[in-house]
């Protein structure tokens, strides 16, 4: 892609791919194996958490970076290892609302699954949104190869867990109220954002074909998006209004949560994002990989979103 | 097996595998990977829902189909599975007993994860138990063969997703107060129950080599003690005091829940679980295996336990 109209175009293709693939596989009529039999209410649910926007970033670095490891476009193990990460962030924002966590009303604009639905059925939504994943990763072997199949199960699941984000939020859950050294901030962002940001690259990887240079080169980029990405929402946390979020502004401050902003204050975060945006770019070029301008524009889009 | 004796010595080196698989598995220092770095606090809810009993039937039926599929007795991938069965199982005993859900405070005569370390913490557990069945089923490729990986990824995603257990839940907390049809029933609890059940049979099956109908026999059997299984629940919900179920009982009848008792009789009731349990061992019979005295004894298990 030399120029950034070309970019753009893709972008919009691969977006509009993710959204269809949702749409199709989160679905009461058009499921996975064209074999569900999940009940309406329920599905209802699974859909409302997927539906209705959000950036789609991870769906978009596993395409991104598919397409920098050679994977050809379209290629259905990719735009099912998208959706996966899609599924998985989804379950974990119907969760982290809910009222024992951190009690939302409001996310993207629109009440959150369990005002909508109830508490029991988002419950239950976010676990079969996780199991979804697996599934979807799992098709019949003619679909992906069984090791394609193997390793992206691999990926995802160490990233969704205790080791991952489950992990994380946990972490995130024993700190309110808690003065956090920046190493203990970073870790807790290493788990609960950045493990499946990261998995989402090196699944992307994993439908294309690496060398062990340029694996680690993406492993490093992913790495710095990911924690880029958690300095930034800390950020926007305290200078972004709600209306502009689609969520509630300020509420790490009014929850006594430690956040890069709290810890290093306003400035610092911010040159700190910089320096990870950095880092990401830095790897990339080390990568030796020619594809790389779509990594490169998400990398753009974590630190300078505004929402 | 040809008696009784060896029988009884064979379950119980199984049940003693599967309890130091868990204990290593489910762990903050050996873990899947030897990796994992969980947060304490999340590990040790991890281990409260995990420990402490239950009769572990869904490890035993993987083992025991392994068994009778041909796989060596102590195959990793057979333990593997076995363990993540369990692990599926546990976590949605964690989130049933949640207040959104069932509000109950006694599991296995100990008080539920929720009461004993909070709501969120009880959410969160559950989650990455969750993806933790899918971590411990994805290991190293020298570990266990990718298609086997990836067959029970397969199996295990469907078996606890939407058109599984969490569609099973949702259909039973939308039938609160109503008059299923016993067709309506059966429905809801192939899903709720016998879904994993069935899956751990065939499970066990892909760990080994079956001719097709070898595996559609066990599949039958499969599908018939999923559904004595909670025929029996149901009898039992009545039948026995809680400190015998270590659960509260009577909790289906106080909560106006349809179950096989309340539609059908107690009578009625324990002559259909007595016809599937013949169902069970009938297709044993026909499925041309010759080890299959261990899934025998399990559907007496099934039938026949107090608990």
């Amino acid at each position: 892609m030399s120029n950034q109209a070309a970019l753009e175009s893709w972008m919009a293709t691969q977006l509009a791919a993710v959204e269809r693939a949702l749409n199709a596989w989160v679905s009461i009529d058009t499921t996975v194996d064209g074999t569900h039999q999940a009940p309406a209410d329920l599905m209802a649910a699974m859909r409302y958490a997927v539906q209705g926007g959000g950036k789609r970033l991870r769906p978009l670095l596993v395409l991104a970076a598919a397409r920098a490891a050679g994977a050809p476009d379209g290629a259905e193990a990719a735009l099912r290892a998208a959706c996966a990460t899609e599924l998985i962030h989804a379950y974990s924002l119907v969760h982290d609302d809910m009222p024992c966590m951190d009690n939302d009303v409001l996310r993207r604009g629109k009440p959150t699954v369990h005002v909508q639905f109830g508490e029991a059925v988002a419950l239950l939504a976010g676990d079969a949104l996780q199991a979804l994943a697996f599934e979807l990763l799992t098709p019949d072997p003619a679909v992906i190869g069984v090791a394609q199949q193997a390793r992206l199960c691999r990926l995802l699941s160490r990233a969704a867990g205790c080791a991952g984000m489950a992990g994380g939020q946990a972490i995130d859950l024993a700190s309110v109220g808690l003065h956090l050294t920046e190493a203990q901030l970073r870790e807790m962002h290493r788990l609960k954002t950045g493990a499946l940001l990261q998995a989402s690259v090196m699944m992307g990887a994993a439908c294309g074909s690496l060398a062990a240079p340029a694996e680690a080169a993406l492993q490093t980029y992913g790495a710095a998006i990911g924690l880029a990405f958690q300095v930034v929402d800390d950020i926007l946390d305290v200078t972004a209004d709600s209306a502009t979020l689609g969520k509630t502004a300020g509420k790490d401050a009014a929850a006594d949560k430690p956040t890069y902003v709290s810890l290093m204050g306003l400035d610092a975060a911010r040159a700190y994002a910089q320096d990870l945006h950095a880092q990401a770019l830095a790897a990339l070029a080390d990568s030796g990989l020619s594809d790389v301008d779509a990594l490169r524009a998400l990398a753009d889009l974590v630190v300078d979103r505004s929402s």
